[in-house]
């Protein structure tokens, strides 16, 4: 198998297009990829096509389209470098066009995203925070949403804008091992303290209700989410877009994702890196402590986590109301019926959080 | 050529994408297709399964996602009756089944379509007005929206949205052989009439300049567009979203699109119907009347209009400001780079009536 076709059999178009990119592009890729072009070229071709209508438009005035455009460009980016971690100098390249040309696009965007870079241990905590219309007329629900192995905070601008349109604030950030932030911080132990870290930062915020603060992450953020969940109180609604309780799948994943979790650890030994995950990813000291109402959405056809994690998490979380839901037809993350659950997990936080608005 | 094959090979799924059918549904009606399933009974299906999940989201309180679901369960509807012409009662049930579930999902939508029924002669002209949030601050410009031979007011709405983030206004609806009114009303010449009581009816709009009001049609509707434009100086900008100054291209058409003229003029002789369109359909009459600037855009392997339509528009106008587009790789209407060309229209509509505002 060339990388070329492992990267064509990884991506799961139901996650790109549900994530914004446009049919004909992917068709296209498609279609230059049997032509036996490379696929990292490919995406970086079409990124460049978009950034310069990005900066054309911005250049002419034109704000919409430019935010729009500049948003395709690097999403376009970040698909040319998804898994690509046998050739890490063009993944770094990759990975740094997405970071780029995401930041020129946030401005734009409707409603803007605006860049944060919180500090934390030595190191600086990259972040948008989205407002929506709401926040005009007082101070709003926000949910933070995490990433997983290879999902970042510049993939869930449309998912943001479901979370926007029921008046929810978001702020999307990279924790260690991911995006930016993983030139700097590699996966381990921890993650919550990160998330404490935007947590603090939220209170800060005058247009967000410091009562009103929930947290959502995707596949492997659907692990940090509980795990934030759990060690602060100030989260007060959870969603698992996806359930990972623990590693114990690792060796029965497919090989790209096990190459994946070895690249994000920094380290060279895949013996030593297989024992830091399984020691970094594992809730079992924590699930007891999670308070706060949980929704964990997870596909029964998940070749990445299996039905235990599941399991696993239900037996463990004992304090917390928790609604879990296993799509019968879903794949992982339930990326084969976005339309469908997507907006479900939005509604399921607008209502909870708006529940604990009540409560207080 | 089954009827179900003649379909699938019909629909572009740049187009349906674009207008928001999600990727996981065209898959699954591909997949179901292949394994000998109805067209018609497929998109049906799926439109149920919306339609419950949008009564749902209704009842429980779930606005976003009730507009959401339900304008997906139309659009479903749409397709499962798309160029359906051989099969007039299963046909008639998918277009009302459509028409019925958009209105359900309207003033959910965000924001909320508003229905409009206008008294014309003896029938009513069904639209529906949506108001960009700029409304609330003063009267903002509007853009008339004129589907085609098969498009219809209810699969404008991802169109609309990209005129109203550019603080349009948005008036869609169906005239003489398009979707509802095609029951009353067949196609027949005289089309500029219905633009013109709509543009009345907007007039009588307090949130709408009356001094910046464009038009915009997509595939026929690009015929409609100019037609109007030039019969109604009240049109201060118009947009042809693909060209066609006339049907000398009739006899060159794909075999489905013939039947589609002939459907929608209501005549059961071939020969009279193609007589009728010919007539019905020319712009030789008014082009030279058309003042207002107009933006053409056409793409060079459109297999309905040809280019020789796009010459005679270039040739007939001769007293308005006109920017003609081909895009050398855009098939019908663009809709294989749909997230290139529209954005473009749109910010073309918006600075045309911008500057109409200017002027007066």
């Amino acid at each position: 198998m060339t990388a070329t076709s492992k990267i064509a059999a990884i991506l799961n178009p139901g996650r790109m297009l549900a994530d914004g990119i446009p049919y004909p592009d992917y068709a296209e890729a498609q279609r230059r990829l049997e032509g036996g072009e490379d696929w990292f070229d490919i995406w970086t071709d079409i990124s460049g096509r978009y950034e310069e209508l990005g900066l054309g438009a911005r250049a002419d005035g034109l704000q919409v389209s430019a935010g729009e455009w500049l948003w395709h460009a690097s999403l376009s980016a970040h698909y040319a470098q998804f898994m690509w971690f046998h050739d890490p100098q063009r993944r770094e390249a990759g990975q740094r066009a997405k970071v780029r040309l995401y930041e020129l696009a946030a401005p734009h965007l409707r409603p803007a995203a605006e860049r944060v870079d919180l500090p934390f241990e030595g190191t600086r905590i990259p972040g948008y925070l989205r407002l929506p219309p709401e926040a005009a007329a007082g101070r709003v629900a926000c949910v933070v949403l995490i990433g997983g192995l290879e999902s970042t905070k510049e993939e869930s601008c449309l998912f943001e804008a479901l979370c926007l349109r029921r008046g929810l604030a978001t702020l999307a950030f990279d924790g260690p091992g991911q995006g930016e932030l993983f030139f700097d911080r590699k996966l381990g132990p921890g993650f919550e303290r990160i998330t404490s870290a935007v947590v603090d930062h939220l209170e800060q915020v005058d247009t967000v209700d410091r009562d009103r603060i929930g947290v959502l992450g995707r596949s492997l953020g659907g692990y940090y989410a509980v795990r934030s969940a759990a060690c602060d109180a100030r989260l007060r609604a959870c969603v698992a877009w996806g359930a990972c309780f623990d590693l114990s799948d690792l060796d029965d994943m497919p090989t790209h994702t096990r190459a994946g979790f070895a690249y994000v650890t920094g380290l060279d030994d895949p013996e030593t890196a297989r024992e830091h995950l399984r020691r970094s990813i594992d809730l079992a000291d924590v699930a007891g402590d999670l308070r706060c109402p949980t929704y964990v959405l997870h596909g029964h056809h998940d070749a990445i986590f299996s039905l235990d994690q599941v399991a696993k998490l239900r037996n463990a979380v004992t304090a917390a109301p928790i609604e879990i839901h296993v799509e019968p037809d879903g794949d992982h993350c339930c990326h084969n019926m976005g339309a469908v659950v997507r907006p479900r997990m939005a509604d399921w936080m607008a209502r909870a959080l708006d529940e604990a608005g009540v409560a207080r």
